[in-house]
Formats: structure tokens, C-alpha cells, sequence
């Protein structure tokens, strides 16, 4: 008979798992065993804690709608997230670097013209975002695809709001010949995650910050290229260096410099102080 | 700035997490997020894999009542139930040993006398369950409430069905002066975990057999010894070998003796076989 001991548990545990019909599940169940036992040895888990993990779990599912992934943000906040982004994006530096999706993108935005504006009416500071998508060595890549969506002055998504009927400060825009591209929108603001749930209750246990930097989300799925997901940050925003979901690099952020009223990158003209922003998205080839 | 590599975003997530107020959670959370890494770097968890690992997760929230834990259940098939138990008894070998509490227990159950039957009239084979509490020296111990639970010939529990109005297979019976006891109720079945759910789709992905061999549940909670949380399982039953959530332990496992129609251990008789089961409880004293 298999006597299960504490010595023994976490092996027999392993040689179950290992049974999985599919290798790389075995792979991934048996290692998931072993390292949710060794932690809880290391830590030698008390049955209160326990069971406040059990129900802590079960909180996070429930609270789970379409609209709020709380699993997800658990990963975020873990850091577990940006680390499988990190591991599965290693490009050559002179790539533009990957970070998290996040949980907002929308399928299907509306397909927009050079300098067409995407925040249609919106309150907000007028911000021009332009520059190029090139290859390593700098030659333009022509026709490619930015899907592009950030929050709104308040901090939200379109996604986080009831009632909304059309596409709002979410568009694509293709690169022109020369492999330039114009987004006119308005400036993002930081915002907090959502702190009502049970992430926000272990989070609101710590020092941790629990806002994100702003910054306006890019997806780039270009054929013969490696996909790149990736945002933009403000520089000087706050919050930079505490992005609650360590979503923050280096070559991700940008100057919004202060321009006064007057002409605008796509040979218009502001009535009102504006801001511009110049960013060369880098792709690289896919072998 | 704090720049995001995938070579410190452990480091700077342990960091973040060692700022819990709490020393014991900052202890937990900074072992959690270490572990939760390596598991990721050590399998290099693909976006796809992480994606239906939230998405599992968020199904194993929606699908939980109060009358089903999936994470509970999850815990036990990966062993982890059973390791946090034996963590937390490490009692003298002489004691009888500890095993999962399950997700059935109800508090509140009526108080039975010696033999009074807990069955009820419910179909099934009489089974007389008898012997004594004792300290480790073999010293009675009187009074000692047993809180007992099975399920039924289907492998139900009271929890499990949807109208019961009065307490079903679970009674206290209270040793007598000399520490001896008698559980007066019908062989239990072994039973299958919940196929239907997430963690039913994983381990059918598997060779792992999805079963429970028969067993009772026994809670003492003694005033003056540690609590003791156990089953007592039948000898020779099916999947004692491959108890899914590595319950068994040599020591629980007694035999269910075949007897004819007559006599039984509460001075009267039986007019059809009947099973009789003797075994004796050991108690450590708390310090």
C-alpha cells in the first residue's frame, strides 16, 4: 500500500502528475508540484493560512467578470506576468522591447489616417505621437499595422465603461511609405488597479504602490516580424519607478514636450497648446 | 528609474512584497513570488500556457459554492492539502495520525449514545465501529467526543444533496468512563471527486485514478490533547493504493469484519449480517 508521509508526498505527487498523457503538461504539473510544495516547507504553511489561500482563490474567481480579470492582475502585481512576457520575448536590444498586454485591448478598432484623431471630442491635453517602424538596420517598414488604445482623463478604458457604442481612444494606423506614422490623441493619465477586490486587500497590507504610470499601449503584429506588444511612457510621469505591475522599461519612455498653439505635425494648426511626442518603433525580423 | 529586466524582476518583486506590514505575510508573499518565478523560468511558461492558467483559475472561482471548494479540491489532488496537514501534526508515532479534513464536515451534529445508529434507516450494510481513546501510555480517556461523518451507499454526502432537513450519517458519540465508544452506522462507499470542473479536466488529462477508497471522518477535539482530524478507511477496499487526494495512512486502515445474523457489541442482536470494526484512538497530551 502507498503510505503517504510527509518525507514521501510531494514524490508520489510527482509520479501522479508525471502520468499526464501530453509531455509538456507533464512537464509543467510535475514542476508546479514540486515548487507549491517546496513552498510551502519553506514557509511550513500553517492550515490557517491555508485555508485563507483557499478562500483568498475562490474570492478572485468570483469577483471575475469579462471586464475584470483578477487573476490576471494577481499575476501582475506578482510580477509573473512581465516575467513570462520577458522569457518569451528575447529580441536583440536594438529591438523596441515587449511589456504586458494588460487587460483592455479591444479586437477590431477602426482603421485611421495619418494625424486622424483618435480621442474624437475627449477632454484632454491634444498629444501627437509620431515617428517611424523600421527594421535592426533602420530601413522603414511600409504598411505596417499600430493597434493603439490607452485610458481615458479619468484613468479608464473603453472597456471599463457601461455604455459605450463606438470605439473610444482605440484606433489603427498604417505606416506610410517611408514607414512614418502620426496618432493624434490626448495625453494618458496614471491610474490605480482596482483595489476592491482581494488583490487589493494583500496590496493594501504593504507598502506597495498601486498605481500604474501613464502610458498608451501599442500592438504591432506585422507579417515577417516578431509580434511586439509594448507601451509608451511618459517621461517624467509619475509613478515611473513604482509601476505596480513592472511594466516600466528604459526604451519605453518618451518626452511629451509642451508646444504652443500653432502648427502641428500633420500641417494643421492648434488652437491650443499641444504636446509631441517622437518615437521610432524598432521590429525585429522573424528568423 | 527601475528598470524591468528578466534578470531582476524576482529580486524587485520579493523586494515590493517584503514591505507587508506583517512580518508572517511579508515572509509568505516573498517565498510565494520566489517560487511562483522559479516554477515559470524552470518550465519557461509559454503566453499561452499563463494564459489558460488564468483562465483555469478564474473557471475554478465561478464553478465554487458553498456547497463545492474547487481549490480545495485542486489542493488535495496536487498533495498539498495532505502536506499542510502533516506539516502541522507532527505527532509521536504512537498517536494516531492525522489525515484531510475534506470539504463535508457540518458542524452541530446530534449526540448519539453508545451504538445509537447514525444510519438511520438508510439502505447499506450494518457496520458496528468500536473500541476505545486512550493517551499514549493506554490511559481511557473518558468524555472524549467523536464528531463523526460519512457518506452515503451512493458516496454522497448530507452537504452534497440539495433537500435534507435533519443531520444524515454524522452523530457525536461521547467515550464512556472507561474511554470506550461505539459508532452504530452502514458501510461507506468509495466515491469519485467531481469530474465536471476544472480540476476534473486536468486529472482526466491524466493517468491518475479519480477516486476516494472507503472511508469515515473522525474529529476529536479533546480538551487538553492536540485535535485530532482523521478517517478510518476499510481494509482491502478499492483505491486504498491510489487514494486521489493521498489521504491513506497504514495506521487508519482497519478491517471490516463479516459477521452472521446475532449478537451484536451493544448487548442486542441482528437479523442480517453485519460488519463489526474495532479500533482504538490514541491521543497526545498538548503541551
Amino acid at each position: 500500500m502507498q503510505l503517504v508521509t510527509e518525507d514521501n508526498i510531494t514524490d508520489l505527487a510527482v509520479e501522479r502528475w508525471a502520468t499526464a498523457g501530453d509531455p509538456r503538461l507533464a512537464e509543467v504539473m510535475t514542476a508546479l508540484v514540486r515548487h507549491l510544495h517546496d513552498f510551502a516547507r519553506e514557509v511550513r504553511l500553517t492550515e490557517a493560512e491555508w485555508m485563507a489561500a483557499m478562500q483568498w482563490l475562490t474570492r478572485a474567481g468570483q469577483i471575475s467578470t469579462e471586464k475584470r480579470e483578477e487573476f490576471i492582475l494577481a499575476s501582475d502585481v506578482l510580477g509573473l506576468s512581465m516575467l513570462v512576457v520577458q522569457m518569451n520575448h528575447r529580441l536583440d536590444p536594438r529591438a523596441t522591447p515587449a511589456t504586458v498586454l494588460g487587460p483592455f485591448h479591444i479586437e477590431g478598432s477602426p482603421e485611421l489616417g495619418y494625424a486622424e484623431d483618435m480621442s474624437d471630442g475627449l477632454s484632454g491635453v491634444p498629444l501627437y505621437l509620431h515617428g517611424t517602424v523600421t527594421d535592426l538596420d533602420g530601413a522603414p517598414v511600409a504598411g505596417a499595422v499600430l493597434d493603439v488604445w490607452q485610458s481615458d482623463a479619468e484613468g479608464l478604458y473603453e472597456s471599463q465603461l457601461a455604455e459605450v457604442d463606438e470605439a473610444r481612444l482605440r484606433a489603427k494606423y498604417t505606416t506610410r511609405e517611408d514607414g512614418s506614422f502620426c496618432v493624434r490623441t490626448i495625453a494618458p493619465l496614471g491610474y490605480s488597479i482596482p483595489m476592491d477586490g482581494p488583490v487589493g486587500d494583500l496590496v493594501g497590507r504593504t507598502g506597495i504602490s498601486h498605481y500604474r504610470p501613464a502610458h498608451i499601449h501599442f500592438l504591432l503584429n506585422v507579417p515577417g516580424f516578431e509580434p511586439l506588444i509594448t507601451h509608451l511612457f511618459q517621461e517624467g510621469a509619475q509613478y515611473l519607478d513604482s509601476d505596480v505591475v513592472f511594466g516600466t522599461k528604459q526604451e519605453l519612455v518618451t518626452a511629451f514636450e509642451e508646444r504652443p498653439t500653432g502648427p502641428t505635425p500633420d500641417g494643421g494648426t492648434s488652437a491650443t497648446p499641444w504636446l509631441e511626442s517622437r518615437y521610432d518603433f524598432v521590429l525585429q525580423r522573424r528568423d
